[in-house]
């Protein structure tokens, strides 16, 4: 008795023209909440995925490339990161990545979307390891912008976990030179953050770059550097801005030392050389930022495709 | 009155689970050769594209992307590369890549389907850009195996550019450690060499290391990297190997200096920080590398899926 | 909030070079039985499917397409049926169809796969509608044609409701001259017989029409007919077999007096009409089934593709 | 060397939730003209098809199918038709059935699109066969309804071959009761008239169903029929309307007569076994029908989807 090939596949457009397609074995989870379409899709390439308006958030099987990405460089940058923020990031991966430092004694993560983030607690167990049960997280739903101009709160590292802003709506303002500034306003002197900030693939790189330029308006430090992720299909771009230190200025062996010394538990992606990989960009990537000169206002926001 | 959504698409498959595709515009050409299906397709995202037996080879939009990576880090670890040999290389643009170099004089590429290598000429000349007519080069139509056992050339630079083997059959024997020692065998003394070996996506990387391997049983330098290619939708494996020197002891500073000695005409990938971000590689693949025991022998051949 | 497009499709191929898709929205139910791999899908168009090695079989809603047109014109063309054989049928909606005849006091199922039909009683109601709880009913689970070898029961109507063969196997037995000859054996003096017998669709008739030519070595009377199933994207192929009466002979207004006197409960499709469309075959398909003279036999069983 | 499995591939989305695919061998032609994007395919199933805006027109396959169906039915039901209109139609294979018929002495052709029309005659000689050439034909680039509006000519047949409005503009004023009180009028006294109508597909019958009501305001005999026209996968409305007799009051002894004696050359399709499977129609279509009360005007026009 043959095995019948794959026939129920999942689509993913990247580009208007390109996309990337994996075969589907079952959807675990489904639903409309009240800001987005949610599931959890099972491929049989990457196990369990989080799939957000019909775009893949992460799989159980490279969240630690994406995850650990977009977590250390900006917790090892700063000397004694011990309050950390997280915007999003609802499979709360970023905060088990955050709860991996011992020095960190308080994590808040704001996601507006109560509904995909306790079906991420139920569904995928794999990705936040029991972050949340973690007795220095405060999770919070709410508008993350909202929650910043409210809070007396201080935090030495924060990370940005957000969809791009598919469409005109208040997504668009978690991207905009305000947004940042009010968040570098809520950041201790010495204070880093790191976003995921959109595909870097060549053709693609509008979001991004603007991204750095937007970021470039607030702090003094800015860092792009980029990670290929799998289930995405396309390398993936993040941005480090800092108040003090570069990422860049540390050697794989600094790098290496900070992850032992402060890090529990292994990684799978990321040391020295990972990190060298990574804030190591290619000439056309190098170019297309340093020509970008759009900057990205609650004025003129910007909506990816 | 509205443009109609893409209808006409590639699609590939990376693995039996996962691919991606690309919207078709146009195509340019088709041949059955004796050895292969080929096609120059015309895509949206990327132009022009080689595709042999269903498979993206190289497109005109990211072709230097690919190439770059392919030649410059062999070449430039040589100190006086004057002799170089292509196996495979179709398109020419390999070829165009080694010919910026004026310390070479001659330049050997053996490609066994001329009806590809025919056709490209003809219709890809973006990526070829007239290296075929540059009295540098000698052109051959023959098995490379039996052109190296037959030989009395050497080289100081060898670029194997040839599609992994899908079935059983001759192209197989292209990949084994018989091949490399006679081709080590056909190099100077201090001869260095370069080949694509594969993709590098996590689950995949079998054939990548598998080569490593096989090239350590040969060279006493084996030093695997890495490149995104935009068209692939995957990282792709590479792999220098030489007698002498290692790539990896070369300081950004060092490359780009070579590059600017060395090289004629600008690059648009490659420089010292893009050999730092390819030759750093992330853990998993390190460890997947360093696990890796399977010799590619003749009585042993790997097919690829 | 903008709804996404689909992501999630169903793919089947009707030839290697030909297919339809469909958006799922759900996976409801899905067994690795012991004959075959079986799904139950849920698609935007059609809502829930039953699928079988990656074929759909049967949809709620166009099912009473296919099993009105499967099962009414052998059923009207006997005068009166008492006992009732169908082999295969998983759904359980032949047995469904076959249930509205109050003349019906027996009716046996044979198919092989008790994980199917159970499955299918469990997750679709809307198919069977109780038809396995009707106390008329003896449901069996084994090879269909060792039944036949063994039963000494004598039936009025056949309906076989079988997956075509798509590889060797004891399917294919199921398809032959031999097994026809041992069903005409075991139907009554003036016994009926339908079955479905592939795509009607222009290019792809060789099996459609060898299964009519095989059953005219067994039975004086053979009937062709098609409807168009949506499900499927093409038009299918039944055959009525019988014994005395012809069903083409029956004019529209006497397959409707018979619809009005024998069945309980209204149909969707079939009628006069409906019987009268099925039953005239355009051009193309009745000079392929003249021209045909393949006879399928256990020693030269077909496999469908 | 085995051949790579096809990997370009023709998509056609029948609704927003479902659709069919066809590998493409080859892109014959492409072109944006003034009304629309055209491309003339080559499919592995169907050879050379015809597609506007995305969507199959006609294969040379199958197209006896599509045009047999179209244009029989009327001029057959006509005494005896001297002079045809032909509305749309761009490929000639509608010119073509009528240019069978003897008794025809002028066939008056208004398409609008004189870009297709060119590239059809030079691309698609198996579909017209030089019926552009026929001394009869009258061939006019403009807006039918500006020409009814203007023209002092009588025709006996008109066949509408146009594709369905997909958005607003001026092809909407094509499908309107406006449009056909206007054509109604340009015919003599037993005009009849067949036009294209959109699928037949269960739950895709807004279209159909409203164009049977509008056409019933306006002839005295409105007969739908439809077939199953392979390259779209989907079975396809037709209308014919006619001043005096009914189509489907012939008998399929009169039909076969009828093209015996007033029909040039072989039909594939069409005879009086098909119009009888044609115009029979399953009970769920015929209550839509009659169920709906949607009539087309030229101010409250649709759009198909």
């Amino acid at each position: 008795m043959a095995q019948p090939a794959p026939y129920k596949w999942f689509f993913e457009t990247t580009t208007a023209f390109e996309g990337h397609f994996h075969a589907l074995t079952r959807t675990l989870f489904s639903l409309r909440t009240t800001f987005q379409q949610m599931e959890i899709l099972e491929t049989a390439s990457y196990g369990k995925c989080l799939v957000l308006d019909g775009r893949i958030q992460s799989s159980v099987t490279d969240d630690f490339i994406y995850h650990e990405t977009l977590v250390h460089p900006a917790m090892l940058l700063h000397s004694r990161p011990e309050a950390a923020l997280v915007i999003g990031g609802g499979e709360g991966a970023t905060l088990r990545e955050i709860l991996r430092y011992p020095t960190i004694h308080r994590a808040v993560m704001v996601d507006i979307d109560q509904a995909v983030v306790e079906a991420c607690i139920a569904h995928l167990p794999e990705m936040h390891r029991g972050a949340f049960q973690d007795p220095r997280v405060e999770l919070r739903h709410e508008d993350a912008r909202g929650y910043l101009e409210r809070t007396r709160e201080r935090f030495d590292v924060a990370i940005v976990d957000l969809t791009e802003p598919l469409e005109e709506g208040p997504a668009c303002l978690l991207f905009t030179r305000e947004f940042y500034r009010l968040l570098a306003d809520r950041l201790t002197d010495a204070g880093t953050l790191a976003l995921q900030a959109g595909m870097t693939k060549i053709g693609e790189l509008p979001f991004y770059t603007a991204m750095a330029r937007t970021l470039g308006d607030v702090f003094p430090v800015v860092a792009p550097y980029q990670s290929f992720i799998p289930c995405f299909g396309t390398p993936w771009g993040f941005i480090v801005a800092a108040k003090a230190d570069d990422p860049r200025a540390l050697t794989d062996a600094a790098v290496d030392q900070r992850v032992r010394e402060r890090v529990t538990g292994d990684l799978g992606f990321y040391d020295g050389q990972a990190h060298r990989h990574m804030f190591s960009l290619p000439r056309f990537l190098r170019q297309a930022i340093a020509a970008n000169d759009r900057v990205i206002t609650d004025a003129e926001p910007m909506i990816v495709r």
